[in-house]
């Protein structure tokens, strides 16, 4: 980008990089604002330097074996090997339940948060600014508070007697998160320093929208898990399947280039990424649909789902088969119906989203690490680079499902609302109980 | 600030200036980042030139009469000229009733959101790409679909028969909204222009920051106007009058400074707005509390809320007097208890946080202007500034005021509860009532 710039006007910038004229104020034409252009992405350059980058290295002994392997196959191999490291540890942690899964989320948030704070940080040169920085956390914490309270309270509320301490935290919830915050704002108006304005504000927004990205998002995911571990675990795989099959295609097939952002992202692999991905959707959703330890939603009162009434999405019904296909069953003499479990029906709505929708992550992450001139987001993992290089693509695939649940699973359900309304002065559940009695009858859906 | 930096290092900064040296790439020392704060200050004040600032002038003819007052009463006279007008045109509105209330929420949202966006624009020179520009306003329009029409559904949802189109508006809206954002955040990614990243991205950025400031706020507030207009009125009354009242402390006794974010803030301006606006707020609610037009919530119907049955807080109750004081009655040989309505109690708490965590807002808005250079947010009010410059304070009370309610008046009330089990299956229904009766039999509320 800074070459198409000193095409263009070489003998200008130069000249403006070595006598900027002080004094004059010049006019935001075009001219000066290719200038300001340049000095920005120097400057960027230089204040992101020290995010550390994937080197693709796996240490000297690793390395040397390596060494025999042409170049483009060389990072393939580390890329490879540790897909498959971080795939088996998931199966790892999937098989060990509800409770593991969730503290993996919360993991992989604080990591995330991390590796985009710490480029805030560096963008806007606050590293010495060691109680500004403790606020980031502060906020991450403070969010992490409302939001999960917030769910739990949903779930585990009407477990509670109203004389334990813990109903005190439930009910003054909003409360008390609201104050959370507040102090957090109030410090941060405190720690404004002369000179510093600008970059402190900037870093504020930056992480409130780290927040809004990552916390919102996990927020999302763990109510999917409690849905059940499927909807957590097909997503996810499909957004995997997408990001390897892609790669995969692109890496054999590719040679039409996609989208200017990500230049090695090739039609090819986004094809052939979104069909495996459908297939492998399916495929996944035969495997799990019979097995209570996946499809069962974690109950109001206990993390252990192992047996349970198996939800509707995941039993068996008969659906016609529509008309232009109805034909071939005649002719092999058969009912045109077909015996199926809805959730097929949800495993390709999602796959589809995953392969359309999730690259659009993928791109926004690639953009947003050019607009910082680094290229990756940490060195966590070999091959990858940092964990939001992985994740990037699942930015919007857990609302998604969040949002799909909530609009054609979990139209709200029964026994939540019994339980709010359990949680009101007697009187009021009196009330409830009488008007809920009335309709019913007037609905003709109670005889009484 | 510059002024700081200056006087501390002349010598080399004017050198810095002058000649910088292209290819050496400068360590991050203290050297380098007191020359790239200069040359951000310097940027800045280049950059927010354009935005229009307030100059007290109210016209040739007006600014004629006003010569002849000293300086410092002038900008009073102008200000106070526009605080009466202000206040009378929103008392004019409030008693208009909801709707006009409501749509002038919306109106001062998408003014006070152009005044944000229009400091965003300059600030990343992006004022040249007006499909860029355009997109904050669509992602305006969309979470206003969203969050009101989250808040609607709740209060007329029950209205709406299956068949009718606005049924499915319902049911669907999440995936809606959802699917809305999608088509931002695509065009978004679609958007990105190669050298412009990083402005780029500065600005979706920025935009999110204020929808999540402007609109999630203006959402509260028409939320706490369902609740009954006095739940609107009474907290931006008492931001007003604390603003009124430490402008007028200050500029009278006005000594100590406060905060070095606002110079013009006293100790005596703080604490006399702070006893004012408790004063005050315990006046207008004794003004109002006995008017159905202010404390009738508005119900699930209908927005005119002429008759309805006051609600608890509005009602006058018994207390007992504290301890310390229950002596005096017995001198006075009176019962030892104070008939009140508990909304005074609401009050109060509200008066306190409006006159002590409200002017942090403004300070919050005083260091943004500076971060960026600017005076005020706008010009549209002479004496004022922009809307943004009257409205900073209003910031975390709305939010606050929400919480409160929903903390202390709106614990979940029954009928909405009973309108979502309306909403269920059937067959959910009669669960939701059978579980229901049962619990209600099993805590002895229910004799069958």
């Amino acid at each position: 980008m800074s070459d198409d710039v000193r095409h263009r006007k070489p003998a200008e910038n130069q000249n403006q990089l070595k006598v900027p004229q002080k004094d004059e104020i010049r006019p935001t034409s075009d001219e000066s604002d290719m200038d300001m252009l340049l000095q920005d992405e120097e400057r960027m350059e230089k204040l992101t330097k020290a995010i550390p980058q994937d080197k693709g290295s796996l240490g000297a002994f690793a390395d040397s074996l390596l060494e025999t392997l042409p170049p483009k196959w060389r990072n393939w191999v580390v890329r490879g090997v540790f897909t498959v490291i971080m795939i088996s540890s998931f199966s790892f942690i999937v098989n060990r339940g509800a409770t593991w899964l969730m503290a993996l989320v919360f993991l992989i948030q604080f990591k995330c948060f991390q590796e985009i704070i710490s480029i805030g940080l560096a963008v806007y040169r606050l590293y010495d600014f060691p109680w500004f920085r403790a606020l980031s956390w502060y906020f991450l914490l403070t969010s992490n508070y409302f939001f999960f309270g917030e769910s739990l309270i949903d779930y585990w509320g009407i477990l509670l007697r109203k004389d334990n301490f813990l109903h005190f935290m439930v009910a003054y919830h909003r409360l008390i998160s609201f104050a959370l915050y507040c102090i957090g704002f109030v410090s941060f108006v405190l720690s404004l320093k002369k000179g510093y304005y600008m970059r402190q504000f900037s870093l504020f927004a930056w992480t409130h929208i780290s927040l809004l990205l990552i916390v919102s998002q996990s927020f999302f995911i763990i109510q999917n898990i409690f849905q059940g571990l499927i909807w957590f675990l097909v997503p996810v795989a499909m957004i995997i399947c997408c990001d390897v099959m892609s790669y995969m295609f692109g890496f054999f097939w590719g040679k039409t280039p996609l989208i200017k952002l990500s230049p090695k992202k090739t039609w090819e692999g986004f094809i052939g990424g979104a069909f495996s991905t459908v297939i492998f959707g399916i495929l996944l959703s035969l495997f799990l649909y019979n097995r209570p330890f996946f499809v069962c939603p974690l109950q109001n009162y206990q993390i252990d789902n192992s047996n349970c009434t198996i939800p509707l999405s995941f039993q068996t019904q008969e659906y016609a088969v529509p008309k232009p296909f109805s034909f071939i069953y005649k002719v092999l003499r058969k009912d045109p119906v077909i015996h199926i479990f809805p959730f097929i029906f949800h495993s390709i709505s999602m796959s589809l989203f995953a392969s359309i929708l999730g690259p659009f992550g993928g791109f926004f992450a690639s953009g947003f690490k050019r607009a910082f001139k680094i290229k990756d987001f940490g060195d966590v993992i070999p091959g990858h680079g940092g964990l939001m290089d992985r994740f990037d693509c699942q930015l919007l695939m857990g609302t998604f499902v969040n949002v799909y649940i909530s609009t054609f699973i979990r139209i709200p359900d029964a026994t939540k609302l019994v339980t709010q309304i359990l949680w009101l002065d007697p009187q009021e559940q009196i009330i409830a109980f009488n008007t809920l009695k009335e309709e019913l009858i007037r609905n003709g859906l109670l005889h009484h």
